[in-house]
């Protein structure tokens, strides 16, 4: 006996296999390629809906929890926005200091299963790795959708970014592409190699300075996983045929000490006019999974290539509600 | 002159008498058994309305302000949750700094006739004792709910373990139950008791450690209004026919030192699965008003006498959708 | 291509000349008098809407983000409100600390592209003066509303004033006031005289301690714009036949050090009901943008002449709800 929409009916971390309703979403591993399909069908959908201005009931009735115990405006706007353009009203927890009852002594699972007696589903976003697996299987019947646990999964994330070059190329297979940044512990760009996985014949160029290269087991991993990948340390290596390209900071918080942190931004890769003129082509796209912090310069902004902050941000709009609409059998 | 939708019709802290529009819930005391029953039967209708997942726009329209001076998720989650389930909207004020126009100097009673402008009703939460109080002489037009002002009340957590003991047992007579923690202190057992008082023939075993011991002139109230107390200081005199067991924990701010807060948590009470074998029947219910903190084992969740993460959670949101109805008039 | 409800029309800081709808409303200079009129006749009407209880859908389906990069809570509570009131819904981020992109090294700029990606419109509370006019121009779809830049502007603030003056006297014209406070830095007092310069034959005597007179240019320009000022120090030369007076706060942060702002604090006047009782007619009104610290006696609240804790700040209600239906094009 439960007052949610819909009930959880799987394990945790069960694959997907297309039935979405009930289903907690921590990983992207979830996800088989007919999943993704529907998930960008549904994508579409949800952009006619909110360009039509027309308001949507679809999740009228249904509240959903924002949980997030570390900030992240622009994935929690996203979500809440997701939420309320499909009519549907948030519960949210913006703070950690508010949650109050942690602060308290009380523990993670007890705070989730108090939230999942108020809502409908629960959106979590935490610092720590393994937090949304922790969530999933505390809260016994509403579904947990996984906001991005500290560097180990951002699912949604990984579905945008796909979105945005299915988008743009109509397929998502014998695509070539630059990753670039720190490609050792980019969680955003492991993720979209592995998001490029599920489909055919994709090449990857991964540039970043020599120290921050791919792990070799990794590497392994993919190219095992169907990717192909060229490791490069320049941009002089950029093939000119690229269809997208897809820049990431450098993240502080994964090195040990200040100084090996600045050693590496010293060495980072900025995507400047001069160099889009000389390595790019006229059909491509540049991506940023933002916030953008030595990555793009601004003077590329108005570049009709640049889609960071034009369809990528709207597209984590349009999959989230999807994604949503998903869980909640509302679809 | 208002732009509320239900104007406040009476005295400060007048008894509800089976009037509830328009009137401040500031003190438990202000019902009777005869408007507890009421809150009950709506709060019957609101677990249906919830679990028939049907889209409620019993507020719809109206406006609540949420004005959290001190934190407190799970509280502020329930009534956030209680208006949008009913179809309303919320002001939300969780972060005390936020409230600027107080770090600014302003008084409370300016902020609180502010807010009364914007909206139909106020929930508030303050960490000083009598501030609902002050809220509700302050506020001309709107009514004010006390979500808990400091150690003095909390009408609603009050209404919500009642109406989970109703649930079960299907009378507010007649029960005999064990309350374990700081029967000194502890404003939920006080409250639960002085709720108990409106019935007949309550017996309560007040379990706790010597130095917690229920003041005298306490006990000669509680007494005095009808209840049956008997005061234990060992699990071992715990009657095994006891309907509830209702566990709380140590709370350290109620202490001047920590070393008299730690002398007192190592004489504390856990509920473990073989306190439960060993002194409970197979009909009573465990509760917990949460967070637990050293009260219950989590070993004893999976228990079905366990209602403190179940019911008693949800039953806060039913009481609650019922109070704000019967408040602003749409009950 | 995109997803709100309602299109930029127009060069940011332009005149409104009647055409609110998609436009960004930076400065109250953009309004002329014919707007100002054009505002107060929505307010009535919002008002009526407001007093008449019915559940409003003007803004259903639309979505407006308030970006309060500093706390205030009036006008956080105001905007959400006139939102809400509307039957729109928001996205809050109240918090500074939460705007955690900003955190990790975005820029203002891109901030703000990201939540028009999620939004109709924005509105923004920032302590620099002229973020307003960067959102403004860093948004490409979006109207952006300013709802306080630092010492800079806060047009509906202004406008809340006029229409409450408005609202008594059924004219802006040939009135008689006293502004007091800080006339040297007061950004309220220095708009409303502003304001007050779209109409004609306005009176304004400006009370101050004498360091904190209106610099000479100042009293030129507003000379120069039709107001007719009278500087005074002592309440002594008030006259009795004002029909406004308009109370301020002096503000620490306007003073280089304690000291000074001690000086000043010392010399400041406060409305008491003797004071009132002097100077004052029975047809005039008092009037303070709050908060108020040192400005009115609290004894003043029940005289029918205080109008700060009743109707001003419900003006504020109507008058952002008029501002939002018009900017979104659903007036």
């Amino acid at each position: 006996m439960s007052q949610i929409a819909v009930e959880k009916t799987y394990d945790t971390l069960a694959m997907i296999n297309g039935d979405f309703k009930g289903k907690d979403i921590v990983s992207f591993d979830q996800f088989s390629a007919d999943d993704v399909r529907r998930i960008f069908a549904l994508a579409g959908h949800m952009k006619q809906l909110v360009l039509g201005k027309e308001p949507c009931q679809l999740l009228a009735g249904q509240l959903v929890s924002l949980l997030f115990f570390e900030p992240s405006s622009r994935t929690f706007g996203s979500f809440a926005a997701a939420v309320k353009r499909l009519g549907g009203q948030t519960l949210e927890i913006q703070n950690p200091e508010t949650v109050s009852s942690v602060n308290k002594g009380e523990t993670f699972e007890d705070t989730i299963r108090v939230f999942e007696a108020y809502s409908d589903a629960i959106v979590l976003r935490h610092p720590r790795p393994g937090a949304a697996l922790r969530a999933a299987e505390s809260a016994e019947f509403v579904p947990v959708l996984n906001a991005g646990d500290g560097n180990n999964e951002h699912p949604s994330q990984t579905v945008l970014d796909l979105y945005t070059l299915y988008e743009r190329f109509g397929r998502l297979d014998n695509l070539t592409g630059v990753m670039a940044g720190d490609a050792l512990n980019s969680r955003t760009i492991h993720s979209l190699m592995r998001g490029l996985s599920l489909f055919e014949n994709n090449t990857v160029y991964l540039l970043s300075p020599e120290k921050l290269r791919l792990k070799r087991e990794d590497l392994n991993m993919f190219r095992s996983r169907n990717i192909t990948i060229h490791e490069i340390t320049s941009e002089r290596d950029i093939p000119r045929d690229c269809q997208y390209w897809y820049w990431t900071r450098i993240q502080k918080e994964r090195f040990g000490s200040l100084t090996e942190y600045n050693e590496m931004v010293a060495q980072r890769f900025t995507v400047t006019p001069a160099l889009l003129a000389e390595y790019a082509s006229q059909e491509m796209i540049l991506m940023d999974p933002l916030p953008r912090i030595g990555t793009i310069d601004t003077e590329v902004d108005k570049d009709h290539r640049a889609v960071y902050l034009r369809s990528q941000v709207r597209n984590g709009l349009y999959t989230r509600m999807a994604l949503l609409a998903l869980v909640l059998g509302r679809a």
